[in-house]
């Protein structure tokens, strides 16, 4: 069932080690079928290399396995947590990637200094307060955090990057990670000046107008 | 129409991710056909992984679609303003390479302490202040900031350099950013002495004139 | 004469370079034959790209070679003080991985700031005080460090983990020069604060518990 | 003619983009025949991904070109005058990689606080003060600084590795490289202890007494 979603859930989870987000079997991405309700996520400490559309797990909201021989991730419950509150959302990406996981590490949101994330993001990115591992916690400090927005580090641990998709979430992970170690490399030679809220909101909104290929001559058409 | 400077731009475009300068669909290269003045450039939000020579899109300088079935980078108008003001550029590869774009965030330009970089860019990186993203602002700010010369940061954006083709661009781009993080890492350990001008301008000079295969033997000749 | 382990010790010498561990023939991983104490480990000075299965050397856990037409690495009597100290280690990793071996350069340890290591080692990554190279100083610094756990730096030498299989070392050795990257990038910006033992007590638990295939439906099954 | 040598160098060639030393076509390697005693070097400006053995220039010591439709690389004076001060010396490598030029930007040399650098250098790496490109001066410059050793830094240019053949160094230059991003990152954190001279001595003498497979049972023998 939900071939297509398969796919695509697998596709995103490789993309993560090809992009040098994650290492072994560490993050995960999962996706939100929006006819059904369910979500496709991937197996629990299954190595990326070894991963393949037909070893991801199917559950409800609630958590059950609806289809899949493996036990789902061990970060099942803190997808199935935002799922709930976050209606806009079909798409969940959590990477540990090391730039943005170091803004984590010591409680930082990483400021708005450069476009190309705030034309996706609109915003900084937020950083909730440490939630010990567990499906309520970790599920809460990111849907705090985030406050209706695409992403949200969690203190001490990692990265969690919320879409449209799983591979509009695993897309933001790439730009919030590339976006982190600029921003990184820069705060270590001096203060670096975040950018006026009004500046963001104009740049998000033109962003959101012209960029990609909706609402113009649709390819090979 | 203009197959072997599609072939060229598609080739360029493709070497930004296998080189590390960018991420997911950020970042373009475009070239300028010398004979008809037409501009080919990559389409807006495609990925790189999935980009082919056919997909790019032909425009003219005034931003019309001369061929192609999808809308132009958002970047086009910024590439365009370039190419009017500049007769003598025939390649823009415009990217957010994380050690280059760290001095854009803070709006510094990158020193001239290497003769990798200085003997093809004959001077320092100049960082043009920041420009609201559209085509007149950022497109008015590269070409100030480069004062004729092959590249230029823009504040809290990202890097554009400028070459006789796509290829020179692109090379450039290669180098510029490894010259920005071999930089950024001596400043980090302490201050870096700039080169003076005049043995930039030696090197710079003996360069042209004894790099590479032009006004040699010619290959298989 | 012992195939499987042979090619499950290639097969994790040869993820090293993969995952940018190791240069060159640097770094090695040995596994114990749990059935005969045997030790299956790289050949001395033989570049990753070139190992096959059949290079590997065969020794006992006094070095004597039992099988090998090569010299076994220069490391072996290091494996091997650890292993006859360590009765719970099948698999070890030693490589000269940047961010970690740079704590060991100073001789520091690693704090515990994030949870994907803690969840793993239970604790921070400690430190040896340099030991001559050879094998009894250098296993016994490691032995001693490690206090019954599964990894220990070297100081001005590199990083040794311990497994139940050579897999699990690896694996540990890749998580743990991810954590060590993470945790350097957040200390150049500022002071870290360590978890608190109970909490990466209660979490390693947690982890232990959940984490992975074990105990749940078989694959396949 | 010298077959087996352009294999060689040309392989060493294409090993540092490979490894990250060097992007576009920065860089080269050359090897000196011990019979004849001529030398093959990489063509100047070709990409690395475009070489291949019969694009190598074969030239005699005083630089004459004895085979090749190319011309050889605008470094290849330095190459010359090196191998001629230095008859010890049958291969050459040059990069501009990052973290070791970034000690070069300031005219450092490069700590010894690693033993796996130590056991193949037996010293620190010294830096030679700034020497305008050109033949005579860059090749002075790295056989003083070199002092009889196996590498050198270029200030504000790069590095020079010298071994008894071109695979010999370019690892060095592989190792080299590691060691000067892991000491680099230690004194990001706070200051490094050199190892004393006489435990890098015996190391050394260690290290050369039985590391690899000379000596010892013979490959398949």
């Amino acid at each position: 069932m939900l071939e297509a979603l398969r796919e695509e859930v697998c596709e995103q989870n490789l993309e993560l080690p090809l992009a040098g987000l994650v290492v072994g079997s560490g993050g995960n991405v999962s996706g939100r079928d929006p006819e059904t309700g369910l979500v496709v996520i991937k197996p629990s400490g299954v190595k990326f290399a070894k991963l393949t559309p037909d070893k991801l797990v199917v559950v409800d909201l609630d958590g059950a396995i609806v289809e899949g021989d493996l036990k789902p991730s061990v970060d099942t419950g803190i997808h199935l947590y935002i799922y709930k509150r976050r209606p806009d959302v079909f798409g969940i990406t959590h990477t540990h990637s090391p730039y943005a996981t170091s803004f984590a590490a010591r409680g930082e949101r990483i400021p708005a200094v450069l476009t190309p994330i705030t034309h996706i993001l609109g915003r900084d990115v937020p950083c909730a307060p440490y939630a010990t591992p567990g499906e309520v916690e970790t599920g809460e400090a990111v849907v705090t955090a985030a406050a209706g927005g695409l992403a949200a580090l969690v203190q001490a641990h990692g990265v969690f990057t919320l879409g449209k998709s799983a591979s509009e979430a695993t897309s933001i992970a790439l730009y919030l990670e590339e976006a982190a170690k600029t921003t990184h490399l820069a705060m270590l030679r001096g203060p670096v000046e975040e950018m006026p809220q009004e500046e963001i909101d104009r740049c998000y909104a033109w962003f959101r107008r012209h960029y990609g290929q909706s609402g113009t001559k649709a390819v090979n058409s």
